[in-house]
């Protein structure tokens, strides 16, 4: 009898259930529930209150509702009997967290609070908590602690810390009431199994956790705020659970809301990207995983710890057991694209799309495919939603420079594409020089599955052969087979991750050479690229921080 | 019985004919001819040739079926005969230049030559001779001649000398049939009166000629290229008619083919921007009239020669006699918006300002007005078309930054209409503290006419209070005013300027006044600008430059 595991990828936008068979990988039924509230960012749906600026929050009803229809909808498409469905493994956005009740409640459904911003979740792209990162990486400094070290000298305001510490400045009722902040793949765990685990990989990359000394001294959050003292102990746990375990099993009420089978194994929680590197068949040490998406990922395995310049972190087993896992990031890519489609794309070119029966990007690429490189004269920081990696800095914002009056759209949307990859090129490089060796590439997710054009610039820009993994969903794909992993090979699982990857995990037979002409071209534009990101990134002319203080000045 | 001035307009894209009543100003009728082949800058319609990056060409036969169409179009309108009509003047884009035969005839018209863009009229914004500039410039410098300092340090590739360099470069066969090279000005006046004469405006602020020592030395210009050493003699002429003069009087033929009487008087040609100063009520020191167009103009008045940086030129004479004439310019204003709209507004707000029945010029105007200065958190440099004043290079390009994912398309509208007030205020100041004394500032042209918007903020970034010319068209009112003076008091006009502009010209009531706290957070903003403005226009980051001269090495 074939076996089914069922990975639920929670994305920005929308949340995905795939349906894999444990014994070849192959994906035989998927769903895709987009969240009815997306990200609220703008206004809060309670109160209509118009949020501030860099705020993004999300309605964790999102995330019961996508359980509820995703998983009977890929049980149907394919005819799959619930008993032979496993195991079940999610991942998640992260930083995504959210304060709740005693009982688990999200404080946003209670009526008391649902006008209360701080309330609600705050999605992984809120933004708004930088003071607080900066107060946090300031006393770790004064206080001479050294973890900021594994996370690239610094912790952005998009992290678990940040976003409570943040809860407390603003809103100390919410602060209070809260009986728990929680991890929002942790809280979606907890729906589903009644028992509450904290997961290693959002610990580790979001919240200052190793594996060897734990959370940061009580100090040192006594430092921050005396208040915040036993923010771990009060509000969190400290009991973290390793990848790859069982977090518990399906409860009666859940396996009926989602049409499964009472008892199915439910993996402990992952991290949206982090579970796509089995996924895209990287178990060993040498190849790097760009995850690209709304934002790109890029993970890498190693045998020690290493010091890398503005890496999101790295945290022993918190990709696979047995590995230090190397994360960096770049927060705009595919937002970076929609944004230039919805805000700048002219009529014309949206009718003449129209006429050719193809999207507005298929149209845009067909146009900047015709283009060489440096054709346009245009150049890019890809810093619209800031700079994670390298820079480690959300003040940061776009820049575009070259533009005449004959500068067409699909010059700006290359020269966009373009920055992407210079961006991805620093990463690269400030990983292989710092003894993260990078042999090879795989990338994954939605923009590679779609954008040849985008892989063949990268690639070029690069250097570097691409390869492409097989799954569309490698992140849905990877918590299947975390979910395959807790069912273990006793229930049809596998016992071991590596196992799993084998199987279940493939790359496409088509790759992406660098061109020698063009990577030419792109050495010397990304020479230019590097001059701009020190002199905007590095503090040279601090000129995006200062127009970020004067548009908060007006806005005030 | 009431006498009538006419005025011609010869602009980027059209021509505008302007009825004036000779006592009062009064416009009693207009009419416009738009080119049939407006600015040629793609594609050579003879043949088909791609042309260049950087080349803007136009027909002249567009200039003579202008006269043909809008002339008797006022006349018919008005109701006016022909007989009351006692002078005529025009005005023209500077420099826009081209090679005739000895009969006068374009030699694009001369099939043997249709074919050979170097054969058409070079357009004022034609940037393609920036190599021949940069020569012109540095054999200056090397023969130790120090006209230059008279243009702010540096010649353009705009300019009469570099666009024939260019010709004598790039199509000597070109060069040699050319029995004249003439300004599109002096050529159009050629027509109407079947009498050449060149004016004294474009010789001085295009050509590199002063009224006290003439053109440069024969050593100069055969410096540049042996076979340049007489260019002047032999292609063009030492008889300089200064402003006011009459060229001539209307020969048998055109009047016939406008609908005039023969004999009518005409004035010496002028430039658009230089004509406007009169028809803006300024006949004296100290008031600088902005035209702002496609590009902007700054005009001012001064009893004593003075070196600014970056300015286009003082002639002595040049705009009004008894005065040093100083000009600056912006090349890209209405032009840069005009890019944004045609390239960058997307759909959705396409249909709104349809459906609002309103331009999407207002549309976005709308929108922009009600955000606060600096709330965007952009800045951009206003250099789509290169930089006339203060810095003197085309080679600089556009620059935006401050985007996030957040950015609304009238943000980035605002943004870039602040840029060119940034651009102006540069401006200003470099007047201002160069001894030539701005106390007071009138607009004109069709910026200021539609867009009170942009005003205030031109108002609010330099603090200064903006006048505004009553007249809608400027530059026609000030041809019809020269055409009055080429007519004299005995046929009914008048002996000098001043007394035209004291009957014929006027501001509105209607002024736009600096509010302090706007200006308060421009002055930071434009601190930041300026900072910038430096770092890639003087050489501290030749990015810009450097991307075009990829750009080339792609696209040859």
């Amino acid at each position: 009898m074939v076996k089914y595991s069922l990975g639920i990828d929670f994305g920005t936008l929308s949340a995905r259930a795939l349906l894999v068979a444990v014994e070849t990988g192959m994906e035989v039924a998927s769903s895709v529930y987009e969240y009815s509230n997306a990200v609220i960012d703008e206004v809060l749906p309670t109160s209509g209150e118009k949020l501030p600026p860099d705020w993004a929050l999300q309605n964790p009803r999102d995330y019961l509702t996508a359980l509820e229809t995703t998983v009977p909808a890929v049980l149907k498409e394919s005819g799959t009997k619930p008993e032979d469905v496993i195991g079940l493994g999610i991942d998640f956005t992260a930083c995504t967290m959210l304060p709740i009740d005693k009982d688990g409640n999200p404080l946003c459904f209670d009526l008391k609070w649902a006008k209360n911003p701080h309330a609600w979740v705050k999605l992984w792209k809120h933004h708004a908590a930088q003071s607080e990162a900066n107060k946090i990486n300031q006393t770790a400094e004064k206080l001479g602690l050294d973890f900021l070290k594994r996370y690239g000298g610094k912790i952005s305001s998009e992290w678990f810390f940040s976003k409570a510490l943040q809860i407390l400045d603003e809103a100390p009722d919410v602060y209070d009431a809260a009986d728990r902040f929680i991890e929002a793949a942790d809280w979606v765990n907890l729906q589903l199994t009644g028992v509450e685990t904290r997961n290693a990989c959002t610990a580790g990359y979001k919240a200052m956790w190793e594996k060897a000394t734990g959370f940061p001294p009580k100090e040192y959050f006594k430092a921050l705020d005396s208040r915040f003292e036993n923010v771990v102990d009060e509000k969190m746990s400290r009991d973290i659970m390793p990848m790859g375990s069982k977090a518990g099993e399906l409860t009666e009420a859940m396996a009926k809301r989602m049409g499964l089978m009472p008892g199915t194994a439910v993996a402990v929680a992952n991290v949206d990207a982090h579970v796509a590197v089995p996924a895209a068949t990287v178990t060993n040490e040498g190849t790097m995983v760009a995850i690209m998406g709304t934002s790109t990922c890029h993970m890498i395995l190693g045998r020690e710890p290493r010091i890398v310049e503005g890496m999101c972190g790295y945290v022993e087993d918190g990709i696979l057991p047995g590995f230090f896992g190397f994360e960096a990031g770049q927060s705009c890519v595919g937002d970076h694209f929609a944004w230039f489609t919805e805000n700048c794309v002219p009529v014309s070119y949206e009718a003449e799309a129209k006429n050719k029966g193809i999207s507005i990007h298929q149209f845009l690429t067909e146009k900047a495919s015709t283009l060489e490189p440096g054709q346009s004269g245009l150049l890019a920081l890809d810093w619209w939603n800031g700079n994670r990696s390298i820079l480690v800095d959300v003040d940061l914002t776009g820049m575009i420079l070259g533009m005449t009056l004959n500068t067409k759209p699909e010059e700006i949307y290359r020269a966009l594409i373009e920055a992407t990859a210079y961006g991805a090129n620093i990463i690269i490089d400030a990983f292989d020089s710092n003894g993260v060796v990078v042999n090879e590439i795989v990338a994954c997710g939605g923009l590679p599955e779609r954008n040849e054009f985008l892989m063949q610039i990268y690639s070029d820009v690069t250097n570097r052969e691409w390869k492409v993994a097989s799954s569309a969903q490698t992140c849905a794909l990877g918590s299947a087979m975390w979910g395959a992993v807790a069912a273990g090979k006793s229930r049809g699982g596998y016992d071991e991750i590596s196992e799993a990857a084998t199987k279940m995990a493939h790359v496409k037979d088509k790759t992406f050479k660098p061109n020698p002409e063009a990577h030419a071209v792109y050495a010397k534009l990304f020479v230019e690229y590097k001059k701009l990101h020190d002199y905007f990134g590095r503090g040279e002319n601090d000129v995006m921080k200062r127009l970020k203080r004067i548009k908060e000045e007006q806005l005030s």
